[in-house]
């Protein structure tokens, strides 16, 4: 928390969030994520779950060692086992290490998934919390399911986590269901019955099925809570959770009712949103609140008048104080490689020297081929060029021939194991005969889950940016490819896919709270 | 409003949602939305804005002559030419026509926007009121931007209003600024101060801004307002409205604590929400709620396993409460007539026997081409060859080559105003090429504002389904098409936009409340 605000933002996008169906992510996305997290300010992120698999662990290892002023927060359930495994990813963020442990509290959950009495799931929340305290002194314990839990027994547990040395208590929304009054007097009946309940800062996590997840962190603050777990673009399970710009922004422009301030810098919410867009190949709708691309866009004839006359009749919060410049024209075929450097770096893109010199080429080639350079290219270019992982597969050549009086046909040369093979293969579109090509060549089982290609704007000289979600053994990943030419992009897309396989975070059981 | 409901839920999902740039629709799907609108039986369907053009005139009239069972609105500034022509497109639907007219009520919008004294707005609202009441009795007053007008005053234009003969005074959050607990204040002030009010349903109407629209909606409900007003997939300016689905599944889910019912039939939400994306090209995001592809799945491990234990662990609504079949794959090269009859009515096609006979044909042969046809394939088939318009433009053949080692070339040939037009032209990619060549044989000055492909899933031998906005002189339109080749997919797209571009609704000036 920085000095100057009262509220803790805790970011969980790349745990909660990652458990949104195909937002799997490997190491080098996830640290990227955080890096950029880390430059919006948010307090705490939470970075996974450690004993999840070996990868989860990596992950959280690696943020625990990389981000250096954040809190970093590993998940892990009411067991020791569970909670060693956790510590030994996070004790590389010294004192910032926070453990955040959890069990059901709700009759139903405790019933009928965990099969215990309540006195016995209290008597594991404290040994848990108990045991993470010998750890560090930075604990976080959560009532899963909080808001359908008996009340007396909600405040009970949390009167004897706090005795047991928990710092925070998370007062989770786990399915989505609560209304914003309603979850006000919960909070607030916490505050008037539990004894000790200053000795540890609320926290609040809401889940978004009946779309009140932002009314209800509001409220929960309102009535007393410190903290608000949320993520990037609201993602996470089903319907994701409390999206950290909606609740941010509110608080900021609503300051004169919500006396209530964060540490976030606003200005890099555009470009974070961006960023989680293009890794997980998850973009918002264009009525998103905060970073749609509608958000900020005045289209009614008298409201266009209004907004000329008087910005202050239609706009509640600039575009610039998310970052977003609404000159998105930024560079062009004589733009130089200091602005070049500029615009990543306003992008959200901090990169090694080699990699802005191969970024760089390729925008020099695409200058050349397109008049106008748009922010969407420089995340093309950058996705393509400089995020690569080692490649198993490579494309070398293709060419493709389709329409109505022809065979849709590939013919395909590509780099397998070090190997130049080739093939040629009909299709039901050019799409397909690509990535059946593909698929021979490499011998590749996976299974396609959905093939996306991204909105294209100002014009079909730019950049077709593909992405390809595959599924093999249990496994999820997302590939993308870039290319002026769409059939291309997408083979690339499919070849970064297949060379992810090899090195995704191995997907083990997940929870949500 | 049904008998056993309680609350009015006001749709207005062809006048503000319309406003969503590029959502411009015609005339033909304006009455698809209404009809599906009528199914879901919303209790008031506001169709347009009459003065605006003399599209949104006939659209709004067409809405009124042929959807019988909900009420019909217009839009209208307070003045008597902008009520009088709301009423000779209203005047058709008799009894159930209402007028809808507004003016702003607060000071910066009063000073800046109006330039016009307190004195003269409440003069110029009650005598407008007076006269649409002169037309019927049943007449809505909004006043635009009343989160932001002070609240005596908010009070005495209600109660002139509903002195004038408004029977429904709406109570507008117009720029998406309002925290729950602040808009419950304001609706609670009206009721305990208007000395009349009970003669007159209070109406909320709330922007998304803040994310809050729900919300807000909700808490004016708590509050006594009667009125929802409300978009499917909550589309509108900037960033929305309060959505549809979200706000009648929160009522229902939580009945218990908000005991209001409205008269929606659930089971076609989700129907009517892929309707509204396929016409308008504007797709909701995989966590948005109750209509996201993500909204009913559940990804964690745990979860997963807490699911198959008891379904109440982690789900509160059921999927099939709105209509989505969690099964979606429904139809093979095997399913006859009457199968694939039954699944278009399931997913909201009401077509005559010509356009079905015409979409079995496609049917057919596709699943020839791909085993398991699923409900966006049906979609698709339904967009391409029944919601066809009048065309100008056909494309007859096309040939594409692309790839690495060859400059991406389209050979294509067209019926252009009844002559058979042949052309090869070079582009960046196949994509670029396809539209160079369109434009070359049909002379068309019109912008390229965005080409994007629908998410393909299941395969890539399912159909690309590819859309193309286009700009002309001040008019926007999306065109759709739909192939196994999307290259061939994206010339579709383009020649429908086209010819679309002559029957679109011209875009007059919009308002916003």
């Amino acid at each position: 928390m920085s000095e100057k605000s009262n509220i803790i933002i805790f970011d969980t996008t790349l745990r909660d969030g990652e458990q949104s169906p195909g937002a799997s992510m490997n190491i080098e996305e996830k640290l990227r994520i955080a890096t950029q997290l880390e430059k919006l300010n948010v307090d705490v992120i939470e970075a996974g779950f450690p004993i999840a698999s070996d990868g989860d662990f990596e992950a959280v290892r690696k943020v625990a060692q990389n981000i250096k002023k954040p809190q970093i927060a590993g998940l892990c359930r009411a067991n020791f086992k569970d909670i060693d495994r956790a510590w030994d990813a996070l004790h590389h963020a010294g004192d910032r290490g926070r453990i955040h442990t959890f069990i059901a509290t709700s009759d139903i959950h405790m019933e009928r998934k965990l099969q215990m009495p309540p006195a016995k799931v209290l008597e594991t929340a404290v040994k848990a919390v108990e045991h993470a305290c010998q750890c560090t002194k930075n604990v976080e314990f959560s009532c899963e399911d909080a808001v359908r839990t008996r009340i007396e027994f909600l405040a009970e547990m949390v009167e004897a986590v706090i005795v047991a040395g928990a710092t925070t208590v998370n007062i989770p929304d786990t399915v989505g269901y609560a209304i914003p009054h309603e979850y006000y007097d919960i909070i607030k009946y916490l505050k008037d019955n539990v004894p000790n309940i200053d000795q540890a800062v609320i926290s609040v996590h809401c889940h978004n099925d009946l779309g009140l997840a932002v009314a209800n962190s509001l409220a929960a603050l309102r009535a007393g809570a410190g903290q608000v777990e949320c993520t990037i673009n609201g993602i996470g399970e089903r319907a994701g959770n409390c999206s950290l710009e909606e609740v941010v922004m509110a608080l900021r422009t609503r300051h004169d009712i919500m006396p209530y301030t964060t540490g976030i810098e606003t200005e890099h919410i555009y470009s974070a949103s961006r960023m989680l867009s293009t890794i997980t190949g998850i973009t918002v709708q264009p009525n998103k609140a905060i970073v749609g691309a509608n958000a900020f866009a005045h289209e009614a004839g008298i409201h266009q008048h209004g907004v000329l006359m008087d910005k202050e009749t239609y706009e509640i919060m600039t575009p610039e104080s998310i970052g977003l410049n609404k000159n998105k024209l930024v560079l062009g075929k004589h733009s130089g490689r200091h602005a070049f450097v500029a615009r990543l770096v306003e992008l959200g893109y901090d990169l090694e020297k080699d990699d802005i010199e191969k970024a760089f080429v390729r925008f020099k080639s695409l200058a050349d081929a397109k008049k106008e350079i748009f922010d969407e290219d420089l995340d093309a270019i950058v996705a393509d060029e400089v995020i690569r992982i080692e490649e198993h597969f490579k494309l070398s050549q293709m060419n493709v021939t389709s329409g109505s009086f022809a065979a849709p046909t590939a013919t395909l040369q590509m780099w397998v194991e070090g190997d130049e093979k080739k093939t040629a293969v009909m299709g039901a579109g050019p799409v397909d005969a690509v990535f059946k090509a593909i698929k021979k060549l490499t011998g590749s089982k996976a299974e396609l889950l959905q093939f996306s290609v991204g909105a294209i704007t100002g014009g079909t000289d730019a950049q077709g940016e593909c992405t390809v979600r595959l599924r093999e053994d249990g496994r999820e990943v997302i590939g993308q490819g870039s290319d002026e030419d769409i059939i291309v992009a997408s083979a690339k897309a499919y070849i970064n896919a297949l060379n992810k396989m090899a090195t995704v975070v191995e997907r083990g059981n997940r929870v949500s709270i």
